[in-house]
């Protein structure tokens, strides 16, 4: 370990904090920072970057609306700009979140999978869907970084874009130097359950913020191994939960059937945790397709531990900007369609800030290169832990190790992203299929059939595959579905 | 790393050799020894010990009789014996081959995986079926141990016994002061091959003690980065053989047939070599189950890549000593029914035994703990490279480390191997479970199919399963199998 | 790493927390405690426990008194206890903080190396007199780990006894399910003087509470290569500083002799930040004790660089309870001699307390097993971090690594301590020898004169050795000495 | 670890061996390696380069004088050459092996240090005098690497210069891809010094080559953990020996005064095995200047050890090529004033050709990049174990590692060698000055005189350190004598 001396930066300063809005245009997650800004006791300004311009011209629209309701209480101006450059000069703080790819690209990260045989739910961060996805985003992410480097090297810079570990780790391997963080909802949602055991099985009055965990792994792949709510240890009642009735639970298609996509049961999460003394926090969507061998009897089999597939249909829907009902209204707002009201959201980005510009002191997971804070997993790996937060700086709790079996297939996983990472230094495209055949997922397939799928693939998210060299691939070559 | 200074040992003297030989009433390999020693320029005294006393007893009186033939220049005297500790005790050398399990269990370890779609070829080392074998071998192995530690706690322990890398590992670590190394031929075969190679695609004059490799790895999983025939480098001929005809043959069910279960066609050897760059060193038939994918189509996968499926009823067959034809013939040869001529095999035991006595040195492939050898493995797994013997010692040759895909897939079979070794220390059985989860050919499987898959295999080898908790297991409990 | 379950464990609650004090017939700390608890919003009850009980039992007087005085705004009680069993059962949370050794043990530390040349300054944690006192500490508490894993296993014990490292390392090598943490004051005495920086060179408005630093390190050679105030960056006014004349004070034996002992020119720390870019934080008479070449110019070379050495007459009268002047003056105020006001200590003993039971979180430096905070000493070796304390929990914070010549500094001092806890697990003085001679300052001896000193030391100190075999030793058999 | 596979190399042919030798107008080295090629069944040519093109003159016309004695029965040809390039084109073997530096620098690494109390024996690869050394032959042989990726990428090379471990380790890290290994007589000497043991005191026809080792460390800081002569164990042959009177003699300066330089009585080794358990294997002087309290007092202490110090007089005398008398006598062989007869020497060269062209195998102790052979050692540090030599390969055998405080001794002076190393890429001279602070023996003064004496040895060889900024540094700057 070198010290990283350029990381010594001052905080920025709670008067004037000027944000970088990569991926702006959002139509969920801006309009709710917009919301918690406004209600902040921070000021500042906030530059909005789309791929869709009227996107982000209608957020900053709503943005600068929004001040002039009842109960914003905080100085903020919005504007939309259209160069990186205008965008990151001179900005304390850079928000990415993007999701460029066309719809029809996720639809492939999950049907040409299907085809043989692999039932990921999501295909979000891992398998080869998840690879993928990394492969398209990654040269992308690579441009980002080098443009901060150049625009605003100090910028302290949150990452939300899936595959969380695969996109900061190329934020950090292209710009060493960066401050970034990689964030997630998932851990707050298993505290967030584990305040709602608190409050039913010990009667507390407790919410999320009441219960602490030790949390460590790689993002979407977490496990905790100490909970508390309020300093009462949960570990009994997890124990006993999960040995009983709620624990053992079985769904049915039918059952199924008419949840949300996002249905979460929790049946996953009890397997996991009887098998390897450990509690994972993440959905069980997402475990699955790290703990591989429960997608291995299709639908029925995720459908039996209570998860539901994302159909792919239902992805071409909803990622796409215009039909997506997971959107807020802000265009029934700004026409007075719709009433207004101010409210506040779930997420921790406001809370953080307030720790970076100084204004107390914030604990939350975060995704950050390994140096020491996970036992077992090797060093620059990002891994997600908890963090301290404060004025100027986010540091790494030190969280200990796992069990053998759970490091092993965490350990694997990074081996995959390492691998794509690597790969992608260069655009080797048959580096990174080694990647993708050791994924745990793939490895179900022979040899030519993998081949087959990743050249699937490839064909079919071409157009967005830049900074790959396609042509130059002898594994390409070898498939019928590329020649 | 401390010292081992128990292990500093005088060498055994070449004049007289006592030799333990657990598993002496062995058809084959017994016999071979007995006229390779016969041939060789050491004395010594052999003691046979079997399971079946009636084995051992017709081994001693074919090894007295052979050395009244033509060509037995050496002297050696054979006896049964019949307990552990009048075998061991003085012994300079102990061989320990054995196979007490009855033949059934061995169709178990194929028979049930089958069910369950895991198409292993051999089921020997890794997989459902090599994890069930190490878990019936492991408890005899830490008693062997035990009992040499008691009785020759300097003695020299050859092991041969399958899974090697499993049952050297539970030797060390129920007498960690041991000097075992674990042996198989399947390196000796690549250099043999290598060898072919040489002479076909050279014009060289070659066999296989010509060929040198630099080899690392885990037994049957190890692999080879430099390769030379009398000093000539092997590569640009491996390369070039890997690229052509000869690296992309198909083979229908219909062309293996008829082919014997040994038949080994390097189609699997080489579409690994293209993947990763570094050339396995074991049978196809044995890389499959550590390279998964390969097993995922079913027989028909196996047999495009020309790998024949050890079918149980052929294990049933050879395994019963009866009425294998894997043996020689003792019985005609002692009754004069056949005419007998002193042979001599293709084993390496004597050229190492030769050097260990001070006769020269020699170089060969062997199993011992990683103390450095191989890099990227951790400490104590059992690891296979090459070693340097002389008068009194083995000593492992630095191999470095491997391309990181390679390193992961190799890191994930140790993560089984080690878990259950951890395990039968107290004979845990959910513990050994949890290595069973992660061994990549189970990782196929739905947990509940997992699950069954155990019990099965648990119910139906139950009487040979000695020194493990069957009746605590909550996973067992949990399973209808065992129910 | 593997799991320590046993570490989940329920915080103490802030109503009534039991705290068990070993040596809280202290005449400073002790009453300085009664006073903070008086004034915190906890309460509970202190169980005071010392080898001079009349000690202990003057200081339950006083606390008791304490509670009846202006301001005292929580409750608690106090009383002594007379056995290791009534002190700890039931405890939240045991201090220990214990001076057992008769002051003429700590004469002899300084004063037999003195005669071979080595002029340390404190000789109270590393150096011979610190491996002495190591070794007189370590089995006694080997003790009270033994007597607190009986009696009360969950406690938080909070050790403040030197040599730190040694000690806390001791604890958890004898009871490695502690939840124990070490603590000193020298970092916190770093942040008060960058404070000071912070008013005086950028004149913000700043105290220790303002000041952040990234520390890392062992107890009493801890290295920031971060440090803040207010979030502002204070790394440019550090390197001015140490640049400037500041940077570059020398002393004269006059100009230091009228000093206290505890004078701090901070000349060694300029120096060492110059060398090797990292800031040291540690009083200079600590650091040079860890940086053995300041050392070796004997006093004259000492006080060049503003450093006094506690000369054995010091140290004689103010260990002794007596006669010591570090006390406050208990009996005074009891007896109405003296005028009492509750003051507020800088102790954070309380702060840290307050968090482990749930009231809001703290930050503060501690000294616990590595388990990743700190990047390249070994694991388990007891380091210094900062640490996130919350309801039941205290999470080292992970600091990242140092540069080498900083790093091969710090593993030496580790070498040595690791070889004393491990020779001390038997009480092997050979085995301790091995890791006195490698320590920096006797490294300056030779071999003769080494093994003379350290047999002077035990033959010295021989009465406080319980726990060390004496007898079996080669080396002081080899000795004048101890002949 | 990554593959080397440009380390794939065919071996060079026995039947012409093409040899480039830079200092090639040795006086000693040069005629005995003519002699031994002369004598060996190999055939080829030798290229002599040197800073005195005269002297490789001379030893051309020696070598190809000695063709035509009797008793030549190989074919060898040699002749001068005067650029690096005609010298290494086409090579398959380099030796380098040179001395350019006038002797008046090795007077100053052995003076400047004594002026400060520092009594190196022979400042010839670690201390104050190895560090300057190093730093003046760093640049050069960045040079030479340079010149043999580019001429002859290929070849072997044989590093004789000290300081090996230094001088190796540039070797790689200017050029990775090179063949280098790093030769020395130490262990050869404890081999030799074993045979006489064996011979002595177990009554047994033994000489050096009867003698295996397992050795590790680093060059002139290695350590043996076992020995044995043709297979028998020597360990308790030495345990005695170290026990009784003859490892326990003491020396007056009387007794030692008439003695050569190089004498080696072994007391250092003795007293080292006594503490640490483990034999080292180098010349008790250098081990002092390793463990380096040995050096504390003075010449008498050195002397009591049996140790003679390499006065500067010697050394001036010595390495002045004209004058020295360790030369063979070249000229008056070729002039015919002295009768000439064959002789061999006891050099391993030759033995090590002969196995690397593929005749036999061949087992000695060379300096190489650690890749796993030294436990406990990082990666990449130039470490010395025995290697494994067949047709074109040498391989480190894996020795496992060390007693912590052995390690801890040589991973301190690894850490050195290290920091150097890195310094050295970019010439940075405070870089270096951070290695040589850290050092042993300049870790026994203050800090002022360290800087001192450091400013002092580079102004003395200030005209030899090429390659290093010494205008731009700091250190320099601080300094009475360089300013």
């Amino acid at each position: 370990m070198t010290l990283a001396s350029t990381q010594v930066r001052t905080a920025p300063s709670s008067d004037h904090v000027t944000i970088a809005y990569i991926g702006g245009g959002s139509r969920q997650w801006a309009p709710n920072l917009i919301q918690d800004l406004a209600q902040s006791e921070l000021d500042g300004e906030v530059r909005l970057y789309d791929a869709h311009p009227e996107s982000a011209e209608r957020n900053a629209r709503f943005g600068n609306w929004v001040q002039e309701q009842d109960g914003a209480v905080a100085e903020w101006s919005y504007e939309a700009t259209d160069t990186l450059e205008t965008t990151l000069t001179g900005a304390d703080v850079v928000i990415i979140s993007t999701q460029y790819d066309p719809a029809e690209t996720f639809v492939h990260d999950l049907d040409v999978p299907k085809e043989y045989g692999i039932y990921g739910a999501v295909a979000a961060t891992i398998g080869p869907g998840g690879i993928l996805r990394a492969m398209r985003t990654i040269p992308q992410y690579r441009e980002f970084a080098a443009a901060i480097a150049e625009h605003c090297p100090d910028a302290w810079v949150f990452n939300y874009t899936n595959p969380v570990h695969f996109v900061t780790r190329a934020l950090y391997d292209e710009y060493p130097g960066i401050n970034a963080i990689g964030l997630c909802h998932e851990v707050l949602g298993t505290r967030h359950r584990l305040a709602r055991y608190a409050r039913e099985e010990l009667d507390m009055d407790a919410e999320r913020s009441d219960v602490s965990v030790n949390v460590k792994g790689i993002n979407h792949f977490t496990w905790v191994d100490e909970a508390r709510c309020q300093g009462v240890d949960l570990w009994p009642v997890l124990e006993e939960l999960r040995d009983s009735e709620h624990g053992h639970r079985r769904f049915t298609p039918e059952e199924i059937e008419g949840e949300s996509v996002f249905v979460d049961n929790w049946q996953v999460t009890w397997e996991l945790f009887r098998r390897f003394g450990v509690l994972p926090a993440a959905g069980d969507r997402h475990l699955i397709e790290y703990a591989t061998w429960f997608m291995q009897g299709g639908r029925e089999e995720l459908n039996r531990w209570g998860v539901k597939r994302t159909g792919s249909d239902y992805r071409a829907k909803h990622w796409t900007p215009a039909e997506s009902d997971q959107t807020t209204d802000v265009e029934a707002w700004l026409e007075g369609e719709k009433e207004f009201e101010l409210t506040e959201s779930n997420e921790t980005f406001v809370d953080i800030l307030r720790a970076l510009v100084g204004e107390g002191t914030y604990t939350t997971n975060v995704n950050l290169p390994n140096v020491g804070q996970v036992d077992g997993l090797q060093e620059d790996a990002v891994v997600e832990t908890n963090a301290l937060i404060r004025a100027g700086e986010v540091k790494p709790i030190a969280a200990g190790g796992f069990p053998r079996p759970v490091e092993s297939l965490i350990r694997g996983h990074v081996d995959t992203i390492e691998t794509v990472i690597e790969a992608s230094r260069t655009g080797d495209v048959d580096a990174a299929f080694e990647g993708f055949l050791i994924d745990q997922q793939v490895r179900t397939l022979g040899t030519e059939d993998a081949r087959e799928m990743f050249a699937e693939l490839i064909v079919a998210e071409e157009g967005y595959l830049e900074g790959w060299d396609l042509e130059g691939s002898a594994v390409l070559e070898e498939s019928e579905a590329f020649a």
